[in-house]
Formats: C-alpha cells, structure tokens, sequence
C-alpha cells in the first residue's frame, strides 16, 4: 500500500491495511486522483508514513520483497502468537511467501516444518532455508507423524488443495493462516474446525509500524528473500516463468538502471 | 461428556473436552468398558469431575440443556473476546444454541443482533428473548446495513447457507464461531477472510471449569434454557417434531417420574 485515509480507528491503530481507505501499490486511484503504478513507475510520491528506510546492512534488491512476502507472513506470526521459541509452524507451500516465512519463523526462534507436494523442496527446506522437518503432503505416513503437533500454519499454497489433511497437522486450538489465495472457494468441513477448537484465518500484509518491526527483524537476523535481479525489458519472459513457477523465489525489476525514462 | 483421560496436558489445563481419551454422554466406550447411554439410562455413574451441582435457583430441567448448548456458545464467546460490554455479538440462527446464546452473550452485556431466515423469528428475538436488533438474511438493505459491524457472530446454523453475507457482517479481526454442523463442506471464497483477517473458528462444548462458570454466570442473571418437559414415551413423536424443527427451543426428558425402570 501507498497511501490510507490516516485518521480512522485502523489507521490509528496502526492497521493502515485495513483502511476502508488504503490506497495500493498499483492499479489504484490514490487521494488526489491519480492511478497507482507501483514499481513500474519513474518515480512515486508517497506520504512519508508509507516510506521505509531500509538500514545499510539489507540489501535493496533483497529486502524489497519483504515488503509484501515478509510482512504478509511476519503479522500473522506475530497476531497468533506464532512468533516464539517453543512454537512449532507449519509453512505449506515453499515460493515467494513460503520461503520468507521459513526465514522469519526461524527468527522468532519457532521450530519450523515445511509441507510441500513437492519431493524436490525436502533438501531446499532443510539444507538451504534451514528448516527443522519436511513433510511430503503426498506421503501418509509422513503425514500421519505430523498430526497434532502444529501451533499453526502459514498456508501459501494459491492452488486449491483438500484442507482436512492439513488441518489435520494442527494442535486443538491450532490455527491455518491463509496468505494464498486459490481461485474457487475453499471446501472447509465444519466438523474438522470444530472437533478441537481449530481456526482458519485470513491476512492481508500489516501495519506500517508491523512493517517497520518486521524489517527490524529481518536486519537483525540477515533475513531477506532470495530473488533473481532483472531488467525491464526482461518483464515479459519473467512473466512467463512466473506462470511456470519457474523463479526462486522472487523477480526483482531494477528499474533505476533499466527504465527507458530512468536512464535518459 | 462423562469422563476423560484426566492425566494429559488438555485436561490439566481444563479442557478435558479436547481430550484424545473423552468419553462422550452417550455411544462412548467408558474406561470400564461400558457403552454410555446418556439421558436415555436408570442411572449413571460418573467421576465427580463431570457433575456438576446445580444452584438452588436453577431448575433442573430449564439447566440441563446449558451443559450442551450453553457451554458449547459460552466458551467461544469468552475464549474470542465476545464477553463484555461494547462487544457486538451477532448470532446466526435462532434455535436451540441460537436461543441460549442471545442469553449469555446478554448476560456478558453485549449487543446481540439475531441473523435469521425467518421474519417470524424478528419479535420472537427482540420481544422475548431481549435481543438488540434483528437481521433478516434475506433482505439485502438490513445484511447492508449491518455490514462490518460485528466482533463475532455465533454461527449456530446447520444447514449449508452461503457464507460470504454472513462474514461480510464482521469487523476486520472479526470471528465467525461455527457451533452448528451443517453435513457437507463449507464454502468459503479465501477473499471473504484475507482482506480484513478475520477468522472462521469451530467450538465443541467446554472444558469443565468453564461449565461451572458459565453455570454461575447463568445463575446470575437468570439464563435458562426455554424447554419443553415430555415423557420418556414421547420420545418417537419428539424426535419427529425436532425434525421438523417444531420445538422452541429443547426437548428435556422427565426419566426419573416416566422411564419404567426407574417408576418401578
């Protein structure tokens, strides 16, 4: 988000993103009428209150996607009460999102499990990201030692999964954190919510000031996203690969080097 | 429930109702072997744990129905932040649970709106059973008008009904508790819960401590359940009319003046 209303009850609180206001990023009308292009922009004016200074040891390219990734995954961390040592989470899906929740999770000094229909991920979540388990969502058995021994779970997975075998993963009172977002609805039977007080909430990035914690954080413990740096004129392919899943993990467009209008 | 494992981390912390060792009041295998039967039996013999004495002010057969439908939306309520002043409670469904939980969340000094199908229940809600305000579901400018005004709501409905109205109704960071059981899978559009974090929470019952709290709240201010005392050998035609829904708001069985076993 680049701009709120700044003087409701959410923004006081610090919940911009939940401002009936909040201006985005992009594709947006902000308060004085203009569309909002984000990153593809020349230039950007924003209120001071939506601007972050990144300290000297976060690199920009890197520390840019904690912007969304970071945050999205950081504030239901922290609302859950996720963001602890002693906790065990569960990150489902293991891209953009996933692999900055592992980092962040670790931060907290929670204990970290990724799930993943993915065989390929097992040594990328444990040698590379540094998880404490992986689970196989396709393999029973890996699945049945899992049961019951989640606090939560950060949900990335944007596909539409069953939910009952991961919410089988959860302690009672456990918590699904949805930050994915798949396209048709979610199929929840009741009886897998309600047996043991479990829930399924939803999230949307954070606050300024979460956001200012979470880059705290991220500094303090070397956390940022592992991304691949582009030029502009390279937009379309990485489009393509986006499509493929085909990126580890995020595109960074460096625009201040490649932008026509930048470079005249 | 009659019994639990009584030695594990839930039950010591009171919530011997999410127990992997519960024995449920009836079609439970107790420690001894025993099949419960429930209400339906002579007589019970359980740990003193599970009984719970009643005060004199409360009779027993408008109190029975609080140790299910009365725990099973007081928990919620108080677990979720729903119990105090200021709070709007609004609660989906007006029956058994519905009726009971308007009560307490009363009692707690909330404003209660009922969420209702039925234009018959609006005076029912509001005249007798005290109620702040009404919604009719169907109509779109009052589910319009309620829109984003509500902490929690109480879901108490067991049939499939489309979701996204009813979370519409919440504030962000709002709970939607299901308690009611509808038979296939929810629907529910991820959209409906990421954009304002709000949350779809199951409950089952309580934990015994808080049954006792809830009875003392009740005794308090005058919470009962509205039941309909029969005989034991109205218990066919009393399962016809609970089908039909014809019961405002609980059958309660006299055993101990009408089973044959006991009048012997």
């Amino acid at each position: 988000m680049v701009n709120s209303c700044q003087s409701c009850d959410r923004c006081a609180g610090g919940f911009e993103n939940l401002c009936p206001g909040i201006v985005w990023t992009y594709n947006s009308v902000d308060l004085d009428g203009t569309v909002t292009y984000g990153g593809y922009s020349s230039n950007v004016v924003v209120h001071e209150r939506f601007v972050v200074r990144f300290p000297d040891a976060m690199p920009l390219d890197q520390g840019a996607p904690l912007l969304c990734a970071g945050i999205t995954v950081y504030s239901p961390m922290r609302r859950h009460g996720l963001d602890a040592p002693g906790k065990h989470v569960g990150v489902a899906g293991l891209g953009g999102l996933g692999h900055v929740a592992v980092k962040l999770a670790r931060a907290f000094g929670a204990r970290v499990t990724v799930v993943s229909s993915s065989p390929a991920k097992r040594r990328e979540a444990l040698d590379r990201l540094g998880a404490d388990a992986f689970v196989l969502s396709s393999d029973a058995d890996e699945m049945k030692a899992a049961a019951g021994t989640m606090d939560g779970i950060i949900n990335t997975v944007s596909a539409n999964i069953p939910m009952t075998p991961l919410l089988g993963l959860l302690k009672p009172n456990g918590k699904m954190v949805l930050v994915g977002m798949p396209e048709k609805p979610l199929e929840i039977p009741p009886f897998d919510l309600i047996l043991e007080n479990k829930a399924l909430v939803g999230s949307s990035i954070g606050g300024m000031r979460e956001t200012e914690e979470m880059k705290e954080l991220a500094a303090r413990h070397g956390v940022a996203a592992d991304v691949e740096v582009i030029g502009a004129d390279y937009v379309n392919e990485a489009m393509e690969r986006l499509a493929r899943a085909d990126v580890r993990y995020r595109f960074v467009i460096d625009i201040g080097n490649t932008l026509r209008d930048n470079a005249e």
